[in-house]
C-alpha cells in the first residue's frame, strides 16, 4: 500500500490554474518561485511517500494507546514526527517572524494534501497545531506570541483546540468550563471532549487553546473567552516547568483515524489549570473562528487527500486484478478489470472529483493569500470575501465527497474491499470523520447561506457566478468539441445556482433555506468544482499548443473535465429543483410523526 | 440500542399497497389471511426485538472466532438460533412438502426485513440456507430433496453457496474446483473463498452447494456443475455419519458483519470431499441462478433492513439530544436536535427512502408470488418478467442506498456517530458489504441492461413504465395538493426513464450502455421507489376517508411521498442526461492515462 504524491497534478493546478506566478509577484511572497515550489513538492512527495505512508496501516491497526493519563502513539510515529519537524514541514506558511517560512497558504495546502493522503491520522497533529498558531498569532499578546509561537512553529510543541463539551457540541453557547482570574493568569476548570491529539508523546509540550467562561461573563456565545493552557508551564528561561493541572482522562474507540488520539481532557481536577487569556475577555468565539476557518479549509483538504489515496489504491488494484473478458481491453487477454466500463466509471468519478476538489481547495487558499498580500485594497477585500465564501464549500463538499469516493474505492476491490487487510476500508473509515469535525456539513451549510450569502445580500455569490460566466465564455470561444461539451452542462448549472441563490435571498426567514441548505452547499461545491476543472481543461488546451507538450497527459485533463461536466454537473440542475421545491415538505411533519 | 419492528409500516405496504388480500386469494396461498399475517408480524417483531437485536452489538465486538478449523459464534448466538428454528422462522415460504409453511415470499420478505434490522450478521445464516433450499428444491433429484430438505427447511442444518475462488469472483467462467465421478457420487477438490457461514456452531450439519468442473467439462461457464457437499455425511438411517473432507481454513477480518464468519473453505485436502450432483452435469450456473436470484432479493432486503435500524437509532438520538436553539421547536426550550431543519432533512431522507425500498422489495416478492400462483398464464408470465426486472433494482439500488442512509445515520449523531460504542457506525460498516456480495452493483446493472431490458426488447420495462403511468393518472385525478406535487415530479421522471431506456435499446453494442449502466440502475430504482411511495400516498389518501382513520399516521405517509418526489425524483431527471450524454467520456481515456 504505497502512496506516490501526484506532484505533476498538483503543480499543474498551482502553475496553470490558480496562478502561482502571480502570487509570487505579491510583496512578501517573492520566495514562492516556481523552482522553489517544485522542489518543495518533490521533497514533500519523498517524505510523505517514504516516511508517512508506510505508517498508515500499522498505525490504524495498533492505534494510539492510553495508559494512566499518558498516550503512546504507534510504533515509528515519534521518529516520523521528528523527521517532520526537522525538515520544517509544519512551518511553511507561518510568519518568518516566529521561524516560519512565510510561503503562501496555497503552497502549504498543496503540501498538506500529501500528509493526509499518506497518513490522515498523522496529518491531524500539525493540522491542529497550525490552527492554534494562527489564533495566537492573530489575537494574543506579544508576550504570549514570543513565549509560544517559536516552538509551535518549529513543531516541537503541538497545539490543540478545546471547544466541545458533553453538552456543547455544535452549540458553543452551552460551554460551561470556568476561568477564574488570579493575578496574571486564570485558573481553568472543566471537561472538554473530542480533543484531537489532546495528549500524545510526539512533542515536548502541548499547547491547549481552551474556550471557557469568566465568572461574570454574559450567557451564550458572547461570554466565552479563549485561553492558552500549556501542558507544561514555561519557566522564565524558556525551559519547561511544572506539569499544569490538565490531564487526559481517556481516549475514544473510533470508527477510523485510530492512530490519532481523540481525548477527553480534564482541566483543573486539583487547583485549577493555569491559563493565559488570548486577546480580550469574552471575545473567544471570534478568535476561535480564526482557528476554525483555517482548520475548516484544512479538513476540506483532508477530504480530497484521503480520496486521492483511495484512488491510487483502486487504480492500482484495477490494473492488476484480472476478471472476465473486458470490453475495453486491447486484446482478448487484456483482462485487467480497469478495462470494464463500470470500473472506468468509478475511477473517472474518483479522479475527476479529486481534481475538481483540489482545484477548489487551492483556489480558496489563493484567495486568502491575495486577501493578505495583494497591493489593491479592493482586490484584497473581494478575495477575503471569496476565500470566506469558498471555505464552507471546500470543507462541506470535499469531505462529503471524500466519504463517497472512498466508498467507491472499496467497491472497485469487490469482496477484497471489505477485508480489512486490503486497506481500502481504512480510507473509508478514516474519511468518515471529516464531514463531522470542525463543524458538521449542516454547520458549514448554515455558514454558507447565512454569513456568506444572505449577510452580504449575495455579493460574494454574485461575484463568483460572474467569474464562472467568464470561464463559460472562454469555453464557448475555444471552438473545440470537448470544451463545447463542457459548456453545454456548465451553462445550465450556473443558471441553476443563480436561481437557487435568488430563491434563498428572497426568503423572509432562514427556516426554509435551512431545510435545503446542505443541498445548496453540495450544489455550489459541485458547480465550483466544475468551474475549476473547466479552467484546468482550458489550461490544458492552451498548453497543448506548446512545443513538446505532453498530449496524453493534457488530453486526460480535458477528458476528466468533460466527464465531470457530463456526469456531475447534471446534479447541479436537479439540486435547483430540490433546493427550491423541496424545502417545505422537509419540515412539514410534526417531530412526533417521525 | 433497541429495535422495534415497524409492524404498522410493513402491514400498511402488505395490506394497502402490494395487495396481500389478492395474494391470499391465489390457490395455495389461502393461509395468508390478514389475521394470520398480522399475527406473524407481531410474533416476529417480538422475536427480533427481544432476542436478535440485543445480540447485534455484542456480536460485532466479539465476532465469530476461528480455532483449529472450528468456528465459534459469539455468546448467546446458539441459544438465539435454537429459538429461531423452534419457532419456524426460517421456513415461512418453503414448500409444505418438506415441512415449510407454504406462505407467500412476500410475507417471508416482510419478516426477513426484521432479521436484518435486528441483526444482519445473524440473518445471513438463514438467508444462505434459503438460497440453498431453493436450488435443491428446484433442481435436485427426489432422493437428494428427501435427504436434505426437511432438516434444512427446519433450520437444524444450514446451507451455503460456494461460488467464488481466488481467481473467480464476478467471473465464474474461471472456476477451477474439480469434481471427479466415483460411483454414485463425486470427489470434490478445490478452494472456495468468501463463504458466508461456511463453518459455524449453530447447526448440526452444514450443507454446502458447490460449483465445480468435471474432468471433461467444456471451458467457461458451460462447464460448471453444481454439487451438494455436506459437512457430515448422512447415513441411510438419516443419522449423521462421517466428517466429509471439507474444512474451514480461516475466516476473514472484515470491515463489518463481524459475527458472520466469512470462510475460506478447502475441499478435498485428503481423499476428496464427497459430493452429489444436483440435476444434470454442466448446468450448475443455471441452477446457481435460482439460488442467486433469491439471494439477491434477500440482500436487497438487507439494504433497507439495516437502514431501518440506523433510522430508528438516529431518530431516537435526535429526540433526546439537545443542542442549540431549534427553528422548529414548539417553544424556546424545545432543543431536541430533531427540530433543526437539516436533521429533519436527514431523517426524512432516511425514512422516505426506506419506505420506497420496502415497497419495492415487497412488490418484487409479490410479483414472484403471482408468477408462481396466479391462475392466468399471461399474468404469470408478466409477473415473472416483472419480478426478474425488479430484482436487480431491489438488490442494487437498495444496497447502495443502505450504505448512504447508514452514513446519514452516523451524521445525525455528530461526533458521537464516529465513536464505536454509539453503535451507529456498526450499521454503516455492516451495510457496506451489501452492494458487493451476491453480485456487485455493476453486475446487477449488467443484468438489468442485458438480460432484463435488451433481451426482451424492452418489454418488461415498457410494462413497468406503463403501470407507473396509471399511478400518475390517479395522482392527477386525486385533486389534492400533495398528490399534485408528487405528480409534478413523477411525470418528468417517468419520461426521463423512458428516454434513457430508448437510448439504451438503440445502441448497437453494450459498451456505451455498460459505461452508464449503474446510473441507469440507480435511476430506475429511484423511480420505482417513487412509484411505490406514490401508491402508498394514494392508499393513505383513500384510507383517510374511512371512519376512525389515523390521520396523523396517514398524513405522514403522504408527506413522506411528497418529500421523496421533490427531493429524490429530480435525480431521475439528471440521470437521463448522465446516462445518455455521459457514456462516451467515461470510456474515452486509455487505461494508462488513469
Amino acid at each position: 500500500m504505497t502512496y506516490t504524491a501526484p506532484v505533476k497534478d498538483i503543480a499543474f493546478v498551482l502553475n496553470h490554474v490558480v496562478g502561482l506566478d502571480e502570487l509570487a509577484s505579491l510583496e512578501g511572497f517573492e520566495d514562492a518561485s516556481k523552482d522553489l515550489v517544485d522542489a518543495i513538492l518533490e521533497e514533500s512527495a519523498k517524505f510523505t511517500g517514504d516516511v508517512l505512508a508506510p505508517l498508515n496501516w500499522s498505525g490504524d491497526q495498533q492505534g494510539s494507546q492510553w495508559k494512566d493519563g499518558e498516550v503512546v502513539t504507534p510504533d515509528g510515529w515519534k521518529e516520523a514526527y521528528s523527521q517532520f519537524t526537522e525538515s520544517g514541514w509544519g512551518s511553511l506558511s507561518f510568519s518568518t517572524e516566529f521561524g516560519g517560512q512565510g510561503l503562501p497558504m496555497t503552497v502549504a495546502a498543496a503540501v498538506q494534501e500529501m500528509w493526509h493522503s499518506a497518513n490522515m491520522s498523522f496529518g491531524l497533529c500539525p493540522l491542529l497545531t497550525q490552527g492554534a498558531v494562527d489564533a495566537i498569532e492573530h489575537h494574543a499578546s506579544d508576550e504570549l506570541k514570543q513565549r509560544y509561537l517559536p516552538k509551535m512553529v518549529e513543531g516541537v510543541w503541538s497545539g490543540t483546540m478545546n471547544l466541545t463539551e458533553p453538552q456543547a457540541g455544535s452549540d458553543l453557547a452551552a460551554v460551561r468550563t470556568k476561568a477564574v482570574p488570579v493575578g496574571d493568569h486564570y485558573l481553568i476548570k472543566g471537561q472538554k471532549i473530542y480533543i484531537t491529539y489532546g495528549e500524545h508523546d510526539l512533542t515536548e509540550n502541548i499547547i491547549h487553546l481552551v474556550l471557557a467562561r469568566l465568572p461574570d461573563a454574559p450567557e451564550g456565545v458572547k461570554g466565552i473567552s479563549l485561553f492558552v493552557v500549556p501542558k507544561f508551564l514555561i519557566n522564565d528561561d524558556e525551559s519547561l516547568g511544572a506539569r499544569n493541572d490538565v490531564s487526559c482522562v481517556s481516549i475514544e474507540h473510533k470508527l477510523g483515524i485510530h492512530a490519532s488520539p481523540t481525548c477527553v481532557m480534564s482541566y483543573g481536577d486539583n487547583d485549577g489549570a493555569i491559563g493565559y487569556l488570548v486577546g480580550k475577555e469574552n471575545q473567544g468565539l471570534v478568535y476561535m473562528f480564526t482557528m476554525m476557518n483555517q482548520a475548516r479549509h484544512a479538513v476540506g483538504v483532508e477530504g480530497y487527500g484521503i480520496a486521492e489515496r483511495a484512488y491510487q489504491k483502486a487504480v492500482s488494484y484495477a490494473r492488476d486484478r484480472k476478471q472476465g473478458k473486458t470490453m475495453l481491453g486491447k486484446d482478448a487477454d487484456d483482462h485487467g478489470i480497469i478495462n470494464h466500463p463500470d470500473v472506468r466509471r468509478i475511477l473517472m468519478t474518483m479522479r475527476s472529483n479529486i481534481e475538481a476538489m483540489r482545484g477548489l481547495g487551492l483556489e480558496c487558499a489563493a484567495a486568502f493569500d491575495r486577501a493578505r498580500r495583494h497591493s489593491d485594497p479592493a482586490t484584497r477585500e473581494k478575495m477575503q470575501r471569496r476565500g470566506e465564501l469558498l471555505t464552507p464549500l471546500v470543507k462541506g463538499w470535499s469531505t462529503e465527497m471524500g466519504v463517497e469516493l472512498c466508498s467507491l474505492g472499496v467497491q472497485v476491490h469487490g469482496g477484497m474491499g471489505f477485508i480489512e487487510e486490503t486497506g481500502a476500508a481504512q480510507f473509508l473509515r478514516d474519511a468518515r470523520i471529516a464531514p463531522i469535525y470542525e463543524g458538521t456539513t449542516a454547520i458549514q451549510a448554515n455558514d454558507l447561506i447565512g454569513r456568506k450569502t444572505s449577510r452580504d445580500g449575495g455579493q460574494g455569490m454574485s461575484e463568483l457566478l460572474s467569474d464562472m460566466q467568464e470561464v463559460l465564455v472562454q469555453l464557448k470561444q475555444a471552438d473545440h468539441l470537448d470544451m463545447k461539451a463542457i459548456s453545454k452542462r456548465f451553462e445550465p448549472a450556473i443558471a441553476s445556482a443563480d436561481k437557487a441563490t435568488q430563491w434563498l435571498l428572497g426568503q423572509n426567514d432562514a427556516t426554509l433555506p435551512s431545510a435545503t441548505s446542505v443541498e445548496f452547499l453540495m450544489m455550489l461545491g459541485r458547480l465550483a468544482g466544475g468551474w475549476m476543472i473547466a479552467r484546468s481543461a482550458l489550461a490544458a488546451l492552451a498548453l497543448k499548443k506548446e512545443d513538446g507538450a505532453d498530449h496524453g497527459y493534457l488530453d486526460a485533463k480535458i477528458m476528466l473535465a468533460r466527464y465531470y461536466a457530463e456526469r456531475m454537473l447534471p446534479l447541479v440542475e436537479s439540486s435547483e429543483i430540490i433546493v427550491v421545491e423541496g424545502a417545505e415538505s422537509t419540515i412539514s411533519l410534526d417531530s412526533a410523526q417521525l
